[in-house]
């Protein structure tokens, strides 16, 4: 790290990022095709999935131009993973600590919200991207800062110039849509016009709001419901109309969460939606009215009044506006691609769309390795065997992480996906807390350890790790479904001792092996 | 866990081990071979891996008995890792929290010995066997109580039982030796008469000594010197003969443990030995004379003076006295063994040696995976494609994690080893803390993560992660060299972001991919 927290997080990390200060300005007013040679390759959007195709494109010495309406490192550097990851990390710590006979007497605070807002804004370079240009700059791919759009012609592409004025841009290869997503407003009476915190002001706050509720409880919901409670909201409630918490994961897995949310003090509603929010006008200057949320459960309706209400119900891709019915998609839809990135409904093959708007898997690391495949394909860079790249992490081996406490860490399918997959599995569990290692880290370790083994092939095909800081657990089990190790291999790799990676040993003993 | 925090340490974890008090004896002085039918298999020493051979065994049908002198559970559970990690885990997570913006300011105090003392006492049971020897009966393993000598025929053992009286045993089938090791006293004048520390009193410490001196820097060395200074102890000087620290890690290693140490205090004398030790005898009742060490090193001659003297140079396998002389091994050696744990001296493959007593490597998980493939050997267990059960971890893929803070997790070969056995390998490396995952952990992030890749085989042969809480990261790499992933597949298991296993795409990305 060189003292600028966020160089080009999200696609690199700064170690090796320059920061020279040079501007990257100087393209603006051609309204016309270039009179030289166009790029070989549009990108738009820079967040990390366009950072890294342009990156990597360039790399291979093709002329690329990115084209960015906010900023450079896009929505997870600013409004997403960075920031929420480091408004939680201190409510994190501490637990960790609380729980450390000999550590536990020494802190007698709690979390200092001032200080994790100020090291959030450390954390997202006060929301500019000076430190992020330059590991664009450095690979010598051009940067256009305005709204693009396609213009019906095959690689061809309009720019509104932030700094006034248009440029068309015509690609020689390819055009690439990294565009992104933002949070979805579901249609709630009232609920738009109550002015909800969605994840860019919740990551964003200034203030811990004393009441809060959270619409939705997947990852963002969950998350950001933690950070506050820990960060001195009295009361948060989390409201979600599935039967529980991170619908996607094992159910014990939202059994935990649960369990530790009632245990501090967070209210957790599940079968419940929210039917109508009611805010006075929000007036400048002034502190903002009371929210009234009207939910419908399991006990019928009831209102919830809080200070803040936070949408947390999923995620829109931001393609409303690229001019994508000339070519037959479905403006404000995701685009949908082949294994190797390209728009599936567009011919040619030109037209190439990573990160969440190809709606695959909304993460930013899947997110950035779609970019690396596509940059290859884009290049004609092929594998040590002669292979032209393609995807084959996406609906097989996507590893996530949700970084409540305790923490839910998987990757590749749950027992249950598995077998509505046709997959004969059996799944094994065993407590993450069991092992030593877990228990010299801390009392009262809790979690779940789980390996899905597609019993013909004796190889894995997902696994969950819950508990408390599992997030690098389940690498392993990444490499291992990838790597398709069959399960009687795993045998001979020995975790050492005493780490919580033995769970690893006892869900294969559990096994029978 | 069931409330008993050391159930089973070092072979099971407690989370399956009942404690219903019955007791394990009645099996007291019959000094001629039982008049029933012997045990199929013998195993001397109840440590981790004794407990395992036995317990696998036992669970394949066969009649077990096992001979222990000392605890049930062994060196680990009551005087190695599990008390030295407890130790150091207070220091480790307030370090943590203090590189925490928005939980630093709530870390006041420092590592509160006593209760760290207190939570050893608990994780070691109070130094009773009562929860671990239920393991054993569950598993129908007798337990016998006494020192064990082969008497010189095959599969023959007399135990001279800690209650009084002998026992003869025979063994239809295998002895397995897993006595373990001892500190080593190095033949440093005055010295043994010093009193000084080894593992089992440093972690047994019920004071912090004022002053320590540390010999020898290895694992056990320079945890202890760090838990010994962050626990209080106003002055730690580590003594290490070879020119650094952790002699056989990679050297960055090394390095970084080294400048951690500077930095928080404690001394480290690089190619520096002791020469002579002296100390006014120890007079029970009375506070123990300080100690004089005079040391050789590259500025000539000095002395330190302290209040404390830790051996931590090494271990001696406790066969000094097991009868070994009649089968052509040599007493107070280590027991060299084939790839299916047999000695390699003994005719007809009926002695067995797992652990720490067979010098393969040190370590308790290794011990315990011999142990389940002794287990496997003995009883006929053959793997999925039919072969009988070999060792294919050591020498190969043996991990170890060396629980400083910064820590040091590696697996397989050092860049230097693997050139050294003729590999044609390439290393590549990069800042552990240069991930985004780092940065939302705390400031400050330190440490290097290496990959040491057979350029013939494009696999892994070797890695090695430093850096705070690297110790969850090593089992992919661990994986990954079990499993003989190539590199161009490990492109594809995509780390989680923000983790810190995103080391390993940056990894990759500089190998090439």
């Amino acid at each position: 790290m060189d003292g600028t927290p966020n160089d080009g997080y999200g696609t690199n990390d700064g170690y090796d990022a320059s920061d020279d200060g040079a501007s990257e300005d100087g393209v603006r007013d051609d309204s016309a095709p270039a009179g030289g040679p166009g790029p070989d390759v549009i990108v738009i959007g820079a967040g990390p999935a366009g950072e890294n195709v342009a990156g990597r494109c360039a790399q291979a010495g093709l002329a690329v131009a990115i084209v960015e309406r906010e900023l450079v490192g896009g929505e997870c550097s600013y409004w997403g993973c960075i920031p929420s990851k480091t408004l939680l990390r201190p409510g994190e710590v501490l637990a960790a600590a609380r729980r450390v006979p000999g550590a536990a007497a020494a802190v007698t605070g709690s979390v200092e919200a001032a200080a994790a807002f100020a090291r959030r804004d450390e954390m997202v370079a006060g929301y500019t991207d000076d430190g992020q240009v330059p590991w664009l700059r450095d690979r010598g791919v051009e940067l256009v800062r305005g709204v693009a759009r396609l213009t019906g012609r095959p690689r061809e592409v309009r720019v509104t110039l932030t700094g006034g004025g248009q440029r068309l841009l015509v690609a020689s290869r390819a055009v690439v849509l990294a565009a992104g997503t933002r949070a979805t407003v579901p249609p709630v009476p009232g609920l738009a016009d109550a002015e909800p915190w969605d994840n860019r002001s919740a990551t964003g706050a200034r203030q811990v709001p004393r009441r809060l509720v959270v619409l939705g409880g997947g990852a963002v919901g969950s998350e950001l419901a933690q950070a506050f409670r820990r960060l001195g909201s009295e009361t948060v409630t989390l409201v979600e109309g599935a039967p529980r918490l991170l619908a996607r994961e094992e159910e014990f897995a939202s059994d935990e969460v649960r369990t530790a949310f009632a245990a501090e003090g967070i209210t957790v509603l599940v079968d419940t939606r929210a039917v109508a929010v009611r805010r006075e006008p929000v007036q400048p200057g002034q502190p903002r009215p009371e929210v009234t949320v009207r939910v419908v459960g399991p006990a019928g309706e009831s209102e919830l009044v809080a200070d803040e209400i936070l949408v947390a119900a999923g995620r829109t891709p931001a393609t409303d506006d690229l001019g994508l019915t000339a070519f037959g998609l479905r403006p404000g839809g995701f685009v949908e691609v082949d294994d190797q990135l390209r728009a599936r409904a567009v011919p040619e093959g030109w037209l190439y769309a990573v990160g969440d708007v190809n709606g695959r898997a909304l993460l930013t690391h899947l997110g950035k390795y779609q970019a690396r495949i596509a940059a290859d394909v884009i290049t004609g860079r092929r594998d040590i065997v002669g292979q032209p790249a393609r995807d084959l992490a996406d609906g097989r081996a996507v590893p996530r992480v949700t970084f409540t406490d305790p923490q839910v860490s998987a990757v590749g399918l749950t027992e249950r996906a598995a077998r509505e997959a046709g997959l004969a599995v059996r799944a094994v569990r065993v407590p993450t807390g069991g092992v030593a290692g877990a228990s010299v880290r801390g009392t009262d370790a809790v979690g779940t350890s789980m390996l899905v083994v597609d019993e013909n092939r004796r190889v894995l095909v997902g696994a969950t790790f819950t508990g408390a800081d599992t997030q690098e657990l389940v690498h392993a089990a990444t490499v291992a479904i990838v790597g398709e190790v069959p399960v009687d291999r795993l045998w001979h790799a020995v975790p050492a001792f005493p780490t919580v990676s033995e769970v690893w040993l006892r869900l294969l003993e559990e096994y029978g092996l």
